[in-house]
């Protein structure tokens, strides 16, 4: 097939991003090449602006614009409550959700032996120096995959001798789902994990 | 919700391209947010040369870098035989299959009365231009939507006088297909369009 470089070399960067594929991928180049300039160059330049100003905090390893982040930062939050996630993505879907009022800790990435990722690889360390400080509470809110719930052991193992509260976040019927679309793992979780009325 | 300016903006610029929602638009940001900075730039750069690099094919209005294009250059091809298309993924996508040996046309869009889209307003005089040479046979490999067969109609009536050859590809089940899930137009237009063995 006789195509051109540029819009291939172009498909072959997009199709790397998640949720994009090989297919998608050269649609869009399509779509690029086809495009006013001026699209293409302020998706281009947003690119570069992004790794020129976003970095880690300092505190909960968000990715962020200012050290610390804003929500380190805002006085309006409790510092004393911190509630564990696994990538930045989490905490804006929490956020959303506007029910939790404390700081966060971004793990990025999860402790998984399958794969040799040890908590030296993710952010445990900087967690733990934090902990030396006063905290009252920790939430766990990792995905309950097998990984998951491999760190929520090891972690809830490093903080019980700290006497800090440590939960983690419910597992159960999702909001709007049918009982009998669920599986059988996440009833049973449902039923174990039941609040009395 | 706190979050950065930066990536949001990315995000903006992502989500006005096709297949991508707002919340893939967002994923895909918080992706390149943790991404080195090496893959970011050359994703970058990739767009910035596409736009440097493509323009139209000055016969066949097909994206190419160099003009003429690859196709309409190709001493293989056979210069008599013209295959019209809407948009220049289409013919990535005929070119594949290896089947057809001529040239192509595209069209960059289609006649739509409804969405003020004339003659005018897609590549039919540059079309009409290339008629003028010597010319054996016409494809119209478009679409089959109504404005498809509408464009088909408009082309047909205009090429007839000029004694070409003019056909359209065939309408029919799609290989690999049951024919229960067809629906009952491709099956009508299926059974009209049989071919005696």
């Amino acid at each position: 097939m006789q195509t051109s470089e540029s819009l291939d070399k172009v498909a072959e960067e997009l199709s790397k991003l998640p949720s994009i594929g090989r297919k998608t991928a050269h649609r869009i180049a399509m779509y690029l090449a086809k495009s006013p300039a001026e699209d293409v160059i302020r998706l281009s330049d947003a690119l570069l602006q992004l790794k020129d100003k976003i970095k880690l905090c300092s505190i909960c390893c968000n990715i962020t614009e200012s050290d610390p982040c804003n929500i380190c930062e805002s006085p309006k939050r409790n510092k004393f409550s911190i509630c564990i996630v696994e990538e930045p993505g989490d905490v804006f879907a929490i956020e959303k959700t506007n029910e939790f009022k404390g700081l966060y800790h971004v793990l990025h990435g999860i402790i998984s032996p399958l794969d040799g990722i040890g908590p030296e690889d993710i952010k445990v360390k900087e967690l733990l120096m934090r902990l030396s400080g006063h905290i009252d509470e920790i939430i766990l809110a990792l995905n309950p995959s097998v990984e998951g719930e491999y760190t929520i052991t090891y972690l809830s193992k490093l903080i019980k001798p700290l006497n800090i509260k440590i939960s983690r976040i419910a597992r159960g019927i999702p909001v709007g789902t049918d009982l009998e679309f669920a599986d059988e793992i996440t009833i049973a979780k449902a039923i174990e994990g039941r609040i009395i009325l």
